[in-house]
C-alpha cells in the first residue's frame, strides 16, 4: 500500500472509538520505532490530519480540522544553543496554514502554554472565549491540545504539545481526547527524544 | 496579520513569476533567521504548499499540488548516531498525505535521489515514466525535486531536497523552478545546519 493511503478511513468505521484505533494502528505501521523525532511527527500531523478529514464526524468542509501538529521545547530542536528546559516551545511538523513559530512557556498565554504548564489535556469548545488565545488563524473556532510527557529516570517532562484546531465550535470531545492521548502515548515512547 | 494568512494569493497576482515573488516575500516575514531548520522548514512546507492551492495555474481541484515537502541528511537530526553524510535522506517537514520516511542517497533510486546526487533540479512531466520512480501516493502524476546546497568553507554540500507532487500531468514548468530555486536558496541560508 503507498504510504498516501494510510489516511484513507474505510467506510466500516463509524464511530469515533473505531476511527482512533484505525488510525493508532496505521501510525504504527507508519513511524520507526525507535525513530527520529522530525521524522515521526512530521507523519503523524499528516496522517491525524488528513485522516480526521476523510471521516464523516469531520469531514474536508465547514466542521474540517483546518490545523494538526506540534509544538516541542527549543531545547531538543537541532542547532539550538539552549541547553534548559522549559522557556519557549518551538514550531514542529504540521499540516494546515501558516503558524506563529514560537509560544513562550508561561500559563496564561494561550492554549499551548497552558497545556504545558498544566501538564494535562485542554478541550476549548470556542478558542474567541478562551483567555490569552493566540490566533494563528481568525477560522479557527476550537481546539485541543495535549502535551507529551516524558517519564525518564530522573522525572517526568513536558517533551511539548499535540495541537489540533477545527473550523466548527465545540469541534472535539473527550473521544477525540482518549484516542488522541494514545496517539500521543504512542509517539512519546517511538522516537528518540536527545534530552 | 495571522500567520495563516500569508498563504492566500490576493487577486491582483496572475502570473507564475509574480506568484513565486510574492510567496518569496511572504516566507521571508514568517520565518526566523537565523532560525532552526525543522521550524523554518515547516512553516514552508505549509506556505508553499497553500499558496499553490490557493493560485489559479494550480488550485484545489484536478491539477492541484498534493504534496509539499523536504527529505534532508540523517546526519543532521536529532536523536540521530550517524555522523556521515550521503547515505540516507530522512523525512522532514512536509504538508500532503503520508510520505515515505526514508530514501537511499544511490542514483538511480527516484528522483529525490537523483536531484540529490546530481547536484541539480529534476522536473519531471509524468512520473510513471521515470526510471526508479518511489510511488508514495499513487495519484501523484508529475514532480519537481530541487537540491538544497550549502556552501561552506570545505566546500559545497546537499543537506537535502524539496519536493512537490502534483495531480496533473506536466504540472510544473520552468517558472516554477526559477521560483523553487530562489525559495530553496532563502531556506538555506535561513537556517541553522547543525554540520
Amino acid at each position: 500500500m503507498p504510504h498516501a493511503d494510510s489516511s484513507l478511513i474505510p467506510s466500516i468505521i463509524q464511530t469515533k472509538e473505531d476511527f482512533w484505533s484505525h488510525v493508532h494502528q496505521q501510525l504504527e505501521a507508519l513511524i520507526e520505532s525507535p525513530g527520529n523525532w522530525v521524522s515521526n511527527l512530521s507523519n503523524a500531523a499528516s496522517l491525524v490530519y488528513n485522516a480526521l478529514r476523510s471521516f464523516k464526524s469531520f469531514g474536508d468542509g465547514e466542521r474540517a480540522v483546518n490545523w494538526c501538529g506540534f509544538y516541542l521545547d527549543a531545547a531538543m530542536f537541532p542547532g539550538q544553543s539552549s541547553t534548559t528546559f522549559g522557556r519557549i516551545l518551538h514550531l514542529g511538523p504540521f499540516n494546515g496554514r501558516p503558524a506563529c513559530q514560537l509560544i513562550r512557556c508561561e500559563a496564561g498565554k494561550g492554549v499551548c502554554a497552558d497545556a504545558w504548564a498544566q501538564r494535562r489535556t485542554i478541550l476549548v469548545e470556542e478558542v474567541d472565549a478562551y483567555p490569552g488565545h493566540i490566533a494563528c488563524d481568525g477560522e479557527t473556532k476550537s481546539e485541543i491540545v495535549v502535551p507529551m510527557i516524558w517519564d525518564g529516570e530522573g522525572g517526568s517532562t513536558v517533551l511539548g504539545v499535540m495541537d489540533l484546531d477545527c473550523l466548527a465550535l465545540g469541534g472535539f470531545d473527550e473521544a477525540d481526547q482518549r484516542g488522541l492521548e494514545k496517539i500521543v502515548q504512542l509517539l512519546v515512547k517511538s522516537c528518540l527524544w536527545n534530552i
